[in-house]
């Protein structure tokens, strides 16, 4: 029987908690889902499987992954899975119920962390309570944890309550922070049959027993690793043999900032993770940074994306040193379709616990859950992303960050109303 | 007879410092001091016979040139003189004493005036007497013509002392602010015989009776006009339409001043005449700016030209403008040789009005005179660079300047002592 | 008889187009249009009347001022009109028609020209028909010309049609160019019993025959003028000596076009006129610019002007330099009130010419008629700003800029058939 | 008895080499040296007695020197002499020789290592012989292990040929390295009656058997710590919300290397070990750098501080974060004293296997035993640094940098021979 079957989805979503899996790391998460989905008559698509292993972005190391894959075998998870997985994470299931008349259906979940450490004082129930992350360097502070656990939540209550007309398929992504799994997902086949495409977040700011029907509008998103790499010299002896990675950066990072404001609409730019390790007696032969541009719509990120390649290559040729640029990470926009939003929102307002339901919300930052909803609606397919309340204590993101257990079963219920609805 | 034959040598700078000649367009300056030499039996050369055409920086257009020599003829320049000089200015003027068996010695000096505006109020001697310049932008800020007077002052000297053992080229030049006569000067075929260069300065901080034999090594220097070429674009309807020239002059002059100091010597870095003109709701589609460099030596210089250019170009590939930029003058560096420090040194102590002579004097500045030095050097001759003390009551290229002129006797004597002694 | 009685509204706008006035200039076209309206019975207030001289925003010195008033009477303005100006142009002009029971009814028009060049070629009419401007740097490149002959011709429609019921002021407005004259009329008691304020607009890229019932949401606007002053130095003697105004002012730029994007809505930033002087061998005493932010509302304005003064002061500091910054121009935001833009639009649609009315359209740019719009609205009443289609051959601030001159009467149909309406 | 007794100087050096300390944790090293010198006879000051605790610059939290302390104790550094230095590192060891009439001599040795890693392969022979550092991030690579040795090496000499005729006081300085330990070390009273003072050092590019008498003109140096902190916000969500550091650090790059260069002589200035850890998503609300400046002079040094200051300080203000900075580090410069330079020159072509003298050579780097030699100078003393040539097969500071230990007998016998010959 499946490690998780026995477990509740408070007690699934503390134990993912527990053991965090940031981005590309999910082994063990993908391998508890996947083994009680099987169980429950699911077909499972795992690793190259599930997502185009060509168009997978801001990918660890080799050495990161195959670790990443010992310490899931270390930490419990069934080795058949793992083994199946060939390296990468990620998951779609499929299931068929009544005579497969019925629509198509996909559902979007999350599973991983982020790489952060996570708060370990009494104030904070997972260390209160004992179900922190073991992991230092990798904690659930954007709530994919609870994400999981309601994908399982729905084969389980589909099961209870006898289905629904129709096909779900679960998709399991990898490593949405920064935007890296939902690309390459989007552009397997499972996702050329899907009519309806949902996807979810719990919290965003809302109390428990709030839905929004639909999130939508996210800024478009693309983040960029930058390395500009010179020569060293010694700073007093002979300043000018050096060639100044860091001065590259500057004049880089001075210039992203200055990039100009678009007229069609919001754009945005960011400079994170500057490291520029020489000491200060040495002309730095070595700078990192990572950029993020943003913009209402993806051609005004496509813009933003264009500006700052130009900036950060002419700062290399300013200062004679190389440069190389990685694409580490990217999404595009969405808005969800008015009729889906109706369905959803009556769907929602039925449910158990629920108290409020929002029908738009701008969403405010990125999701890479666009690259599936836009294929499923360019295909003629309708597509939603709904927001399920969650009372967080504290900020997404932050070392504190805590959802309320009992939005779990909002969400489960709010997407088993809904798959009813359609 | 020639119009300057029977004034006195003040009365010469002072008509020159009337009417005030900018780099290039000395033609009023050349016209008289030729009309004089030739009187005196003086071999002229003019204009392309003087210096290298295809070698001169910093040109002024051809409707400045042709409004130049239209204000010469305006304000009385001999006739013949401007016709001969076809638009270039200079003169190298030659001739022969004894019975040629001497050696062939040059002295330059130079002609023209600053581009700037003068004092007009009484503390300013010239403004006072009634001599300031007519010219609103044109100012004699630098002794130029003083110097020219004392070109014409050897000459006479030579013809009432009865001449020297040899052959006296003088070398008349233009446009020596911003290095840009020089080295067209240096590359004539004038230069081929000579064997003794000296080269002369009034003023230069030193009181009136002062000699310094040899001023030595000028910085090198090089001076770069930059333009970038954007596009324009109303600053508040489409901001991202514009490709701003002002940005990339910005980021330029950011990392220009940034260039990194040099292990093998002194370097310099300044940037002058910045414009851009775009209105403030406008994105800026046009930016000038002038660049100077200098170096310890020739190749500091190059040094700072290469990264100079390096900086400037990449600059406008990073906000997408175009960018041309042009040489506007260029001088080297040079040591005077050391036994004509002693020939000249000695010469000096014996002229009227000599209190004191220093041998050696490190010059600080640029001077394209260098190239003429450095000419004869290099072909086994000897050079050296005098300064003759003058009492300046404000400093040079300022808008008080001016010069004690009993120091055009002493220049007049420490050259012609000098000639009677190689 | 008033010089412009006998003047068609087409020959007083090539008139006032040939003699262009820029901002606080405009002392022949004020006295003009007083003039004339003094005859139909208007009370006339004249420059300290019309506008509160405290509250003026980038006006030239007194030197210039003096001449524009000097020209204005070598090109035939009234005498005793520019006499009662005291040196301050704008009017307003106010009658009561019927028995004073109606509204009282604001109609803004702008006087001034801009300070560019006009094209001279016979590519364009204004020079072919020979009425472009003999003011070498002024032009009437964005309509103004044609506003102010429409104000005049709605006393006149009045006149010939019998008024309306209610009292007309008319605010002939000066320097509206930059945002200079709005403020300071917005706040004379002229305003205070105002109930309704129509402003207008030539052109904005429409046809003739097109009316824009309500321009909108234009952006709020400040401009700041900047200078640094340093100390000069030798670049090559003591480059150490100076303090570096250019290096403060590069700085500036650099980093005002990084002042973040807000999260309320669009902002935006830009450089002109940057000028700094100095030679390239002396390190920069001076330079200046022209910094000009704007926001989607006043509050966004706010923070770019408050984001911008704290960069420009801290490059100030940075290179250790002086700085002074004086506000050149102000505009705010509005909305057109929506029955007045049902009225507007009905009014517009019963004039002569006209083939299509807009209701609503957003502004684009800034306008400083904004001021008197929302002081009426916050007293209670209610503003509009009508747009007219011109079909423009060329751009507005472009040197080719024209109208087409049947638009004037529809301008004046408009206002008049909108008088009779409310 | 003493640990270090019965090694030989070469195993004594590759036993500090193995257990390399970094500046201010030199315990062990440090007691070492203590243990055998006062069984020699020594009577040795500690910590609080050798260095001014008051004047330490760069000094580790308190838990990294509790940290080394530990350390040091679990590698056998002697438990009395860890006491007695409490927390503070460096020794001040005396002993008088014949009958205390003759000359008090200073002899300054530094001990610490640098924090970097060491080369781990083959082609390195501390690692090939197993006497690497085990101590991951710090590394003699500098030979101050070397030093210390030879420090004791004079001890052992002297006590083997009979001592010399005076004073001699050892001053095994810690924290060299940023200039952090010397000037402490110069403000004790140990410094008052020292009439010489010798330093040394190994290696500076010379093969075994070349001396340097003088190595002269160090750069002046000071080192400075910079952190900026601002206020995070998500870069998407609302990125006027937050404070930018890294902003605030990119404008103090581009404007620290815009310095501009000093008419008196040669400066110089750089930037290393920049870090700002923000993700890409959030604005950065820290960012650090370490600041170098240089001069050839104090006051060219001071120059360049004082400018970096308020680059420093104007970039804080600009994006409105809060600065803290701390000298890190600092050194002055000094020359030789010319009789000075023919004792030690002349006592050195005495010693074995010395095969070149060289009497003068500029330092290039900078060095704050100019502390302790300039100090002697104002009393009246003399002072001199020589360099022993140590055929170094890498780079001082690199990853394979190693030393010929026939150096070191060298050092030895150089100071030995000079002391005789006081």
């Amino acid at each position: 029987m499946a490690q998780t079957s026995t477990k509740s989805l408070t007690d699934i979503r503390r134990d993912l908690h527990e053991h965090a899996e940031a981005g590309w790391k999910e082994f063990r998460t993908t391998a508890l889902v996947a083994e009680e989905l099987e169980e429950r008559g699911f077909e499972v698509s795992l690793g190259p499987g599930a997502v185009d292993p060509d168009e997978r972005l801001g990918v660890p190391s080799d050495e990161e992954i195959a670790a990443a894959v010992e310490r899931a075998r270390e930490e419990g998870a069934p080795e058949e899975y793992l083994d199946r997985m060939e390296g990468i994470t990620g998951a779609v299931a499929v299931k068929t119920y009544g005579d497969g008349s019925g629509p198509v259906v996909g559902v979007r979940v999350d599973m991983d962390a982020l790489e952060r450490s996570e708060a370990t004082d009494d104030d904070h129930r997972p260390a209160r309570e004992g179900f922190a992350s073991v992991h230092p360097d990798e904690m659930h502070a954007c709530a994919h944890d609870g994400h999981t656990a309601i994908g399982l939540g729905i084969a389980r209550r589909l099961d209870e309550e006898g289905g629904f007309d129709g096909t779900l398929k679960l998709f399991f992504q990898p490593a949405e922070e920064g935007g890296r799994g939902g690309k390459p997902m989007s552009e397997t086949d499972h996702l050329a049959d899907v009519e309806y495409m949902l996807a979810l977040h719990l919290g965003l700011g809302k109390e428990t027993g709030t839905v929004v029907a639909s999130y939508e509008r996210p800024l478009a998103n693309a983040k960029v690793d930058v390395t500009y790499e010179g020569e060293p010299a010694h700073a007093g002896g002979e300043p000018n043999a050096g060639r100044n990675a860091l001065q590259a950066a500057s004049t880089a990072i001075q210039n992203l900032y200055g990039i100009p404001r678009h007229a069609d609409g919001p754009t945005r730019i960011n400079v994170g993770q500057v490291h520029s390790p020489n000491p200060q007696n040495i002309i730095a032969e070595r700078a990192t940074m990572r950029v993020e541009v943003r913009g209402r719509t993806a051609e005004l990120n496509e813009y933003m994306l264009d500006e700052a390649h130009r900036v950060v290559d002419a700062a290399a040729d300013m200062h004679d040193v190389d440069v190389t640029t990685s694409l580490y990470g990217k999404t595009t926009t969405f808005v969800g379709d008015e009729d889906l939003v109706d369905t959803v929102g009556e769907a929602a307002g039925r449910v158990d616990g629920v108290t409020e339901v929002v029908d738009h919300q701008d969403f405010g930052g990125s999701e890479d859950a666009s690259f599936l909803i836009r294929r499923v609606q360019e295909q003629g397919g309708k597509g939603i992303y709904l927001g399920i309340g969650a009372s967080n204590v504290a900020g997404h993101h932050t070392a504190y960050f805590d959802i309320d257990e009992d939005a779990l079963d909002i969400g489960v219920g709010a997407v088993v109303e809904t798959l009813a609805s359609l």
